[in-house]
């Protein structure tokens, strides 16, 4: 692939100048540009040497793009179907070619919306147990886990900017930090000093600095997820590195759990906001049981790297310690999940960068109590974790946070 | 420094054709070779494409020299007093010229002759407090500590030859095992059927291969050590790598552990036995309690790194909240370091790879016992780490163990 541009012409059809480009980004980090052909359209990515929406203010390695095509091309290896294709790549001019997704649309506009996407938990939970199962020490050697490893050492600024912006700002007082004033005022100083809360966020920053698991995408929100009825497709994987899995099944979970705080203030389609609002809470299930399933099954069949050699389980009870291995470690994924989801919920309320689906409610008592609920349930999930160690507890304290008001 | 030989040159004062070369090595892994001249000695250490010990059957990268250079070099950077000197590096050659230490012994020789080194305990635990805290996420920003990573992603021969001699192979048949047959052979089938025992030490297989903490030397057992009544010196530190700082930790803790269940055999001073055998027992307690204070001590006074920014601890309980998160991270560290130990004195009595201390016990029955109380030790420490969550309970299990007889 790299630099070999002829599956983006064969893409666009007829000639150079019969092809009409045009700047159509509204992202954060990248410039986005359409090619149009004679055939069809063609996508191109170009990351310029700062953040986007902050402008030369906020430098930025150029190299991210190399990451996001490396972290593709990965990740492509074991699930392409839920991958836009990348056509070309030129580190030169720091720019992808790729697949334009003509007939999706952002997962987080859909949902704002209130549109149902039937196949998107199965499809999002076998991307998530394919690229985190197959990129860690369950299937890969320690040698072929640690040369993938190696590349993403240097994707650091992205780190850096979540390092900041999740696990540190929003715990601090930062200028950065933006929430819903004066209503959240009083949430914000109890957050900004409550020990406990510190030395959770803090556990978690460690896990995401130290924890070496799998090629997570390292930003999976639902604004980083394109669909439509039959298909669902990751993108923007620029944050990808070596990490801990619970982060990107956190973010998912975390970002419908927002949806689900934000729908009280949907009101265009008032009638059917309960509905829509059970099947948000109902994706969450839905999502963890399919990635649940899915990544037990791949520890069945796939289990080849170096980490439990099954060899080690040789013998009579072979089996029952396949097994309750394999309990104890979803059973610690699940707990790390909930704790990056509360991350998530939290940062994007009282940090810098906050989600449509909240941020955009017009009524500022509405807004704050939607937030506030969204807050009030992330805090136990952070700080109690245990508390919820399975489904049914986690989508009761759900159901729980979202009958809270903000006076009481 | 590098491949600039003028400091090697001017030890050994003279010239070439005055210099005399002389194979001494007696390590399982590399090449030694002291050069004397007239003024001085150097010493020259080569790896060959394979394990020296084993032959060419055993292939092993000799970049493993590479490695060793980096490490000593990235650990003289925080803790020169406690290394040899390197004078020179050629990657062609795969050799490093270093400092001969004549008046220096291997620690376990000296330990196995009952001899007492005043000064070991605080500069070792200075040593392992500086390294680890120095090259980990409470130090260096996470940027930098990802670019020291990088390198040592590519060390995957040498941690793979500790994934399968401590994690794996004594854990389940392998014609690499070695016991003292047939006194041990109970305990060994025992081991090979013990369910708690194979996930436990599946938990640290994984920490090894995920938890990228420090730039750990990777094998610091008392033949890895130099020492004399007032200095002491690490070699050998080709193993390293990023990983849990436990691990660096455990292996020196078990090595005095399986010191003191050897001295029962060490009757050529039989008289002074009883006494020296509760000096190797006080080494365990003084290194833990002087690393425990020096890495305590770095924590208050240096922690510049992207982990625990300060600034997140700001305010009224600001030292309230840094104490009880270094509470939190050092008992763990105990039980990691006590998890990783039992590992090492498991393997070192059931694995491929055994120590002099209690492999040289010339009566096989005297051998099988000492080597019998070392095993259960551990097994207590791998499978029950909570139930020594401090030193005292530790210690008075070292000497409970000491007491057990094979039979019963």
């Amino acid at each position: 692939m790299s630099k070999d541009l002829s599956t983006a012409r064969a893409k666009l059809g007829g000639t150079p100048d019969q092809w009409v480009v045009e700047e159509i980004g509204d992202g954060n980090v990248n410039m986005i540009f359409r090619v149009r052909g004679p055939e069809g359209q063609v996508l191109i990515k170009q990351s310029v040497p700062y953040l986007r929406c902050v402008g030369e203010a906020w430098p930025l390695s150029v190299q991210r793009t190399f990451f996001e095509y490396t972290a593709f091309k990965e990740h492509a290896a074991v699930a392409p179907q839920y991958l836009p294709q990348i056509y070309a790549y030129s580190a030169d001019s720091t720019c992808m070619a790729m697949e334009f997704l003509g007939e999706h649309i952002i997962l987080r506009k859909g949902l704002m919306q209130g549109i149902k996407y039937p196949a998107f938990a199965a499809h999002i939970a076998d991307y998530m147990a394919k690229t985190l199962f197959f990129t860690s020490d369950l299937f890969l050697s320690a040698a072929q886990k640690k040369q993938k490893m190696k590349v993403f050492c240097d994707n650091t600024d992205l780190c850096k900017i979540t390092e900041d912006l999740i696990f540190t700002d929003p715990y601090r007082e930062s200028p950065q930090n933006r929430w819903t004033k004066p209503l959240l005022d009083p949430i914000v100083v109890s957050f900004h000093q409550d020990k406990r809360l510190k030395l959770a966020i803090t556990e978690m920053k460690g896990k995401f600095l130290m924890s070496a698991e799998a090629l997570v995408h390292g930003d999976l929100h639902s604004g980083s997820i394109m669909v439509n009825q039959t298909e669902t497709k990751v993108i923007d994987p620029e944050f990808a590195f070596y990490g801990p899995m619970g982060f990107d099944v956190g973010l998912l979970l975390a970002n419908f759990f927002m949806a689900y705080f934000s729908q009280e203030a949907m009101g265009s389609r008032q009638g059917e906001r309960n509905e829509f609002e059970e099947w948000v809470l109902d994706q969450v299930q839905e999502i963890w049981v399919r990635f649940d399933q899915g990544f037990r099954g791949y520890w069945d069949t796939h289990l080849e790297g170096d980490y439990l050699s099954p060899n080690l389980f040789k013998g009579v009870e072979a089996r029952e310690l396949v097994v309750a291995k394999r309990d104890e470690y979803m059973a610690n994924l699940f707990q790390d999940s909930i704790r990056f989801a509360a991350a998530e919920m939290i940062r994007r309320t009282l940090g810098l960068a906050h989600v449509a689906d909240l941020d955009t409610i017009a009524d500022p008592e509405l807004k704050a109590q939607c937030e506030y609920r969204n807050l009030k349930m992330a805090y136990e999930m952070l700080v109690n974790p245990t508390q919820y160690s399975d489904l049914e507890k986690l989508l009761a304290l759900a159901k729980k946070s979202r009958q809270l008001k903000i006076s009481g």
